[in-house]
């Protein structure tokens, strides 16, 4: 399989005050820098456009290879010529959320006003206030409707944003492995990622750029997120009760499942800002895809195809959860298919089932594509 | 239905050196000091005692209340007259576990040596210790053999391990919500628990006793436990997504989730010690009913009766280690009886089924202590 190759992140910048960008909970916030990628070209009537969500902790980088890296962007797997999202048919975009620490402004950027990190002074950001930014992208990019909108967990929920906050704008969506809206479970869990983080004396409020980082606290966060993206048969396959032989003295990790846990909290201590995990996951527990009349009358004006997907073992987001978004689109009159993929791997699934995601995109983008073209 | 009324713990003692308890895991401690209490009394011939054995937080006030105070022991529900546990007809026993912080010997206990709190000079322990040192307790009380020893969680964990460590000891075993060993799920819980704990500067590698407690650490351990501990639904019909109609400033916690999760976590350090919350939840992980081919061979010479409870909705002790319970018992000629109880409690359901558990735990008690009355 061929493969995209060098790619490289580019930067896109608006709302130069005094025409700063409006966010969702009442504050404002400009200039504001959005990191993206894209994959394959452009067509000339752009309709081959297709945006792909990121989640929690991805980047723009989804697909190919930086320079000087040798790992592939977070979705390469999916992404690519003649994979999933087949670049030699579309043109395939992806960008670094609004709150992130992957180069769009986010709490860890440089406040113009005031030359210093925002940290805390970075306003209440949404999921929506994200999708509004991919939306300023777009127009920038001179697309007019995009031809899909696609990501898995925290972008499924930017799919059911752009579903309900610019139905004219997307032919179709997928959303993988999400929810309309946080159970209390999924808020308890990012609840106590998030008391970690504070709980670490080197938060020191959200003001720790240029001192020592709350790792200690990020990593706790990161450990609790990963036993929950993993299902309980994934882990008793990857490390069962695996052991070092000696037993190792009182409480150092000496299981496999522990070192696992460890040496994933340590690494993403190292690319991921602990006020950027606190911002966007609140901004994922407090996200309602319906949350008033106006969304749910938002999203009958959509009248482009919707294809659900879930995994049997992802207990994080549970199927029941992504039948919940089927039922609503149906109720909304929308044309939505749902494949509940048989998987081990839980929550990760949308990262590694990459076999049968593809073929149920592949048709669906296919189906989806050829509307488009007898349009016109 | 009458209740057991003001109840006392006792403490007995013993080990005293130079005869020390000797350990699993090769090292000594000694004087030992259990805290025990016991409901009902105990027949002339000795054969109507119950052991009850505690999860990771208990401790020996299973029933009844103590005279300053208003809340009733943690089983209360199901020990008394005409309850599950009917101390009108059975002796019932409780003891908190060594390690623990309730009155037994454990890392916040005074050294007499160093007239100091051991804090992590304790020696590492197992669940097998913890049932090592109710064997005293037993032989002290001067009971032979014991009716039934049960307990749900980590108490269902000695039960286990009593089964395989002194099967000549007890007639009958009622193992609740528990498990031949654990998952690398439950190891990982532990281990970002203990994580928080280790992490909190207050700790001060276990020394902390006089100074301030490592509270922040331990409540956040505790408020990971509490959501291992409730159901997705449960967590839902409790909680939903109540919270404060004002959004809150940035992290606060504004769904009731979150509150919940707070109050639990804060009330627990009041009344638990970290170094405890450390040790214990080792030894559970580190815990394996049948580590080798000498306890595989000991089940076998238990000849009493064995009845399993597990709960539908029990997602951190799933129902299906408890068929693996089952299995052991079945391969090792044991007549066992289980029963999945259909609860949207999670693992709780152990403390709070007290209809269905009190029915299974009646009839099964009265047929094997109608089989010792037959034996006289």
């Amino acid at each position: 399989m061929q493969e995209i190759g060098i790619v490289e992140t580019k930067y896109f910048t608006f709302a130069y005050p005094p025409h700063r960008l409006k966010l969702d909970l009442g504050e404002e916030i400009g200039p504001v820098t959005i990191a993206y990628e894209t994959y394959g070209k452009l067509n000339k009537n752009k309709t081959n456009a297709i945006l792909i969500l990121h989640a929690l902790s991805g980047d723009a980088h989804a697909a190919g290879f930086h320079a000087d890296q040798n790992r592939p962007g977070w979705w390469n797997d999916m992404i690519g010529p003649d994979k999933a999202f087949d670049t030699t048919k579309y043109f395939v975009i992806c960008s670094n959320i609004l709150g992130g620490c992957k180069g769009s402004t986010g709490p860890s950027s440089i406040n113009p006003e005031t030359k210093r990190n925002y940290g805390l002074s970075f306003p209440p950001i949404t999921i929506r206030d994200m999708v509004r930014c991919q939306k300023h992208l777009i127009d920038y990019l001179g697309i007019q409707k995009l031809l899909c909108v696609a990501g898995g967990s925290m972008g499924g929920m930017q799919v059911l944003a752009w579903m309900t906050d610019f139905p004219e704008k997307i032919r179709s969506a997928i959303p993988i492995a999400t929810a309309l809206r946080h159970s209390a479970q999924q808020i308890a869990f990012n609840e106590v990622g998030r008391q970690a983080i504070i709980a670490d004396p080197n938060w020191s409020d959200g003001d720790y750029y240029g001192h020592q980082i709350p790792s200690v606290g990020l990593s706790i966060a990161r450990m609790i997120g990963h036993i929950t993206y993993m299902s309980d048969i994934s882990m008793a396959r990857k490390f069962g009760r695996i052991r070092n032989k000696e037993f190792s003295s009182k409480f150092l990790a000496n299981f496999e499942v522990e070192k696992y846990l460890h040496y994933r909290g340590n690494s993403f201590v190292k690319r991921f800002d602990a006020n950027s995990y606190l911002y966007i996951t609140k901004a994922m527990d407090i996200f309602d895809a319906l949350e008033n009349s106006e969304k749910a009358n938002n999203l009958k004006k959509f009248n482009g195809d919707i294809l659900v997907i879930a995994f049997k073992s992802d207990w994080l987001y549970p199927a029941y959860q992504s039948k919940e978004i089927v039922r609503v689109c149906k109720q909304a009159g929308i044309n939505v298919s749902y494949c509940e993929i048989e998987s081990t791997y839980g929550h990760d699934a949308f990262l590694l089932e990459v076999r049968e995601q593809t073929c149920l995109i592949k048709h669906f983008l296919n189906k989806v594509f050829s509307k488009t073209i007898h349009e016109k």
